[in-house]
């Protein structure tokens, strides 16, 4: 590898890093607004958006400028589509977390309305995927991935468990449907981020081992549409 | 452009012309089963999940063979980035699809429910968006790649009217709550579908004018962002 592709490389994956760590930081944010109810840290969530969108078109105009310039084969090549993929990932974790800073402050309205406890576990698990996702990028480490994967199905089915949830606080009295409701959307949208930190390990597994894994790991494909089916 | 690679590209805007136009008709048929309360069309979406993911992980290898192979340049190289872009939201618009599936499938359980009017626009005008998104695409027509970025917003006002209405059904009836919640998830999906046909369309944008869009289009930031906190 030429003296000039391996710093271009080292540059973008610098960027990148701290494209993860900023995106990791709304989500914190975002959720402890919900939370907590503090529409103040859902509103630097979405000022921090601004970063991220300027952020995502910069990572993405290098990578197809340093593709284009530099013509990387076989490991490069792979990192360098890697970085742009991971990058439109992060980016559509950055717009999550503003729609759950949404949430959270349209939730602040609704004073008598209680989180479910099991968003919090929730938010823990879905934190520590997107943590480990980094990691496992920064390591080009697949077995850390694919531990990430498999924690997606906790957050599956903690997200069912909060839909029962508040299904049940909408029946026990009306006025709490609004308020139930964007907590149901608060909830699906992290649901989304655990997602988007199995996308990013599926590209770290492609990264290292050269085998696109979307679509395989995990339970047979019957066994994860009847989880999905109680999850709306 | 060497007659290989000239044949390479044909080769892949063929595929990826088919798997548009299966996600396509995955997309008619699970509204369909939506509105029609039809649930063997929900199935046959769900069956053809598989096709759409062998499909996915086929054209991304071949992209990226041919990147490697040919190392395209200019306008090329741009195409052959955004086959493999749009081939990922291509996937990410099946899934949905299966998404709305289950919602169907949910929602023929509760015979006494009825879907409001106004999703039925909604479903008009996402086909619409995904069918012009396949046109732009195939004819690298930017023009035509705007008008289905601003038809978008019509998609976003829908979905807050829909929530609405499904917020003043679940107040009138408990009984309602819970299918409702399944048309409000299905309402979000399709809402979903929206965003990818656009996402496709910024990559044809890309493809023509060399410029990433993303971010860009539409009103300012503040604007965007009320219209969005009124929806959940």
């Amino acid at each position: 590898m030429s003296k000039h592709l391996e710093r271009e490389l080292e540059r973008l994956r610098e960027q990148l890093i701290s494209q993860f760590t900023l995106v990791e930081q709304m989500i914190q944010l975002a959720v402890r607004s919900l939370v907590e109810r503090r529409p103040e840290f859902a509103e630097r969530v979405l000022e921090s958006d601004v970063t991220v969108d300027e952020m995502d078109v910069r990572i993405e105009e290098e990578c197809l400028k340093v593709l284009a310039l530099h013509q990387p084969v076989a490991f490069d090549m792979r990192y360098l589509i890697a970085i742009d993929k991971v990058n439109g990932e992060l980016e559509r974790m950055g717009d999550t977390a503003c729609n759950i800073a949404e949430r959270a402050k349209a939730l602040c309205l609704f004073p008598l309305f209680t989180v479910p406890e099991e968003l919090s576990e929730m938010v823990d698990t879905s934190i520590k995927m997107v943590r480990r996702a980094l990691d496992s990028f920064i390591n080009c480490d697949a077995n850390m991935a694919n531990q990430v994967i498999e924690m997606d199905d906790i957050v599956d089915a903690l997200n069912r468990v909060v839909i029962d949830h508040l299904q049940e606080v909408m029946k026990s009295d009306r006025e709490l449907i609004e308020p139930a409701m964007h907590c149901f959307s608060a909830s699906r949208h992290l649901e989304r981020i655990g997602d988007l930190a199995e996308s990013v390990c599926e590209e770290v597994i492609y990264l290292v081992e050269g085998e696109i894994v979307r679509h395989k790991h995990g339970l047979n494909r019957e066994a994860e549409r009847k989880a999905e089916s109680n999850a709306s």
